[in-house]
């Protein structure tokens, strides 16, 4: 089903439905083992400096895949989180990780909230080895996915727990049914709305089965510029009230002038449910959000009409959440536990004191 | 089977298994809704002011029903927690809640640390109602589980989540399947160290099913001082190298000086899995605190072998933990979310310095 139109017809073709399978790079494979871990390792709290901030407490698996908050807590009460927590879900197909793309894969991207010292903290790759070499069903977990003998790396680490974020997905929305040819699926507003998301040019940027980038190939990543149409009227007035202006963007990683303000554009999966929207998380409607993407991307002013088939349309755009089962965490001993309490205080003001 | 003997014949009988139902109070009786509901706000952490701790970020139930810290951390990164996180797994059968009794049942309880300021610090119970009020999905639930209107109350909020506390135990340990009848679940040391637990005196506490009270009544409670015997020399070198002495205990809520330092007798249940010890997690290992409630309760020194056989029994009160399905938490829609840190800096502010 061809959908392109308008914006000189240059927007490439809304792909048609959910995809079939998830993206798994060939030196990182799933197995059913793996992913047990992986989801294990996602849930456990002791992967982080403090013992008690995991994965999940910012992307929260029972939620929507954030945590819902403009900008999350980092670990031990840290309020220095840059910019507003991803949704897990579907991650597994962003072609590239983190807002301004910095990590090519789910492997990649993992690393990094780890590490930092305003998400959990860990000061190194070493620390995190050592803190589950301390946890006896850790080290036969791993070595029964990775191989019999010291199998802990973070290598491991962040292959297991990306293997798990691949089972996070979300087919079957009623758009997908749409698709599929179920036309009772979706309204008459939500199908006005796909229409327009095409005849406007919201899709030369949110296209594909994602709607996050027209045939970008995975690790490549496809960037935008927000504002784009920074001298539109209504724009300049919303860049005011949110301050959406602040955040140098992909310019931080590529030091390039020319990738300023540069983000990855978001998939429009379940993004219904992932308010507050933007980098800074600025903005609590769906409405709001639209009404800015049209003034700063596209410099127009949208109807009433348009907006409410617009979000008619965002709404069916949410899919079906898997049933997930409570992993069980392997036991600390006690002596590892008062080890990693004793290095904590030295650790955290390391971290709050770099050299 | 009656295996009481030792210190005069007065400590109470061995109950001989796990209890074949949970106490549930009359006014807040079992459904399955309750208990999915309860589920859901368990593990929701916008019942925290900061919106990202839960009942669970303390009392994982994914692990030991406890996060294993020596002292948790609170929200927003508090580091003044008093007392080590009890275990949610089997509190039902606590014949009182709190390492000093001062709530009656789980649903006493669970207004503590909703409250605390050094918990998850909301400021009232208003608070956490307007929150909760805020999210379609509760309202909807809270009517089909206790009324059609306006069902949101602190009293439903906790009966609920106390609902779903009660399907958190442990049944069938391999004590269990001993006192059933299986005479191979427990090998000869864990045999003799259940004799051992009887012969020297422990028993005079850790009685009853739970290994928690001799014979005493939901809501009372079972209470006895911690070190009972500080003048035992074995003691005092442990009250001085683990602090055991500076917590007041009981007598902070009843201001009777006959209540100073002590403490609720905590089951003995799952204890393997439950380092570090004691109401400030101050001792790391099983036997270190087998011997220090040796010596600061029963006034004894035990052999190397005593203290063999009564870990090999102790572990083998490891129950089967249950297994959990993950709950689906509603959505709260932007609005509501920005609503709420614009309250955050004022009530974050407000708890931390109290009028």
């Amino acid at each position: 089903m061809v959908l392109a139109s308008g914006l000189g017809g240059a927007f490439p073709v809304l792909a048609n439905s959910f995809p079939a399978k998830v993206p798994v790079p060939a030196d990182n494979p799933m197995t059913p083992q793996k992913v047990a871990l992986g989801k294990q390792l996602y849930f456990d709290p002791r992967l982080s400096l403090s013992g008690d901030f995991s994965c999940d407490t910012c992307h929260r698996v029972m939620g929507n895949g954030s945590d819902g908050l403009p900008l999350s807590f980092g670990v031990m009460g840290r309020v220095d989180v840059p910019r507003h927590t991803p949704t897990v879900y579907n991650a597994a197909f962003n072609t590239v990780q983190f807002w301004d793309g910095r990590a090519k894969s789910l492997e990649d991207q993992a690393k990094g909230p780890l590490m930092n010292p305003v998400e959990m903290g860990m000061p190194n790759a070493k620390a995190i080895v050592d803190r589950l070499e301390q946890i006896p069903g850790y080290r036969k977990e791993f070595g029964l996915v990775f191989g019999q003998k010291d199998s802990i790396s973070l290598e491991h680490v962040v292959q297991a727990i990306a293997t798990y974020e691949r089972t996070l997905i979300t087919p079957d929305s009623p758009y997908d049914r749409y698709m599929a040819g179920d036309k009772k699926a979706m309204n008459t507003a939500a199908v006005a709305g796909m229409h327009d998301l095409h005849t406007m040019g919201c899709a030369a940027c949110h296209a594909g089965m994602m709607f996050d980038n027209p045939g970008t190939k995975m690790g490549t990543g496809f960037f935008q510029k927000f504002p784009l149409q920074a001298h539109n009227q209504e724009c300049v007035a919303y860049v005011h009230k949110y301050d959406l202006d602040k955040d140098p963007g992909r310019f931080n990683v590529t030091k390039n002038p020319a990738d300023e303000h540069d983000f990855k554009v978001p998939s429009l999966r379940n993004v219904a449910l992932r308010a507050p929207y933007f980098h800074n998380g600025s903005v609590a409607s769906l409405p709001t959000a639209v009404r800015i993407m049209a003034a700063c991307q596209l410099g127009k002013s949208l109807s009433d009409k348009q907006v409410h088939d617009i979000v008619a349309f965002l709404g069916d755009l949410t899919g079906k959440f898997p049933k997930e089962t409570m992993p069980r965490l392997p036991q600390t001993p006690g002596k590892a536990i008062m080890m990693q309490v004793a290095k904590l205080e030295t650790a955290s003001e390391a971290l709050n004191n770099p050299k």
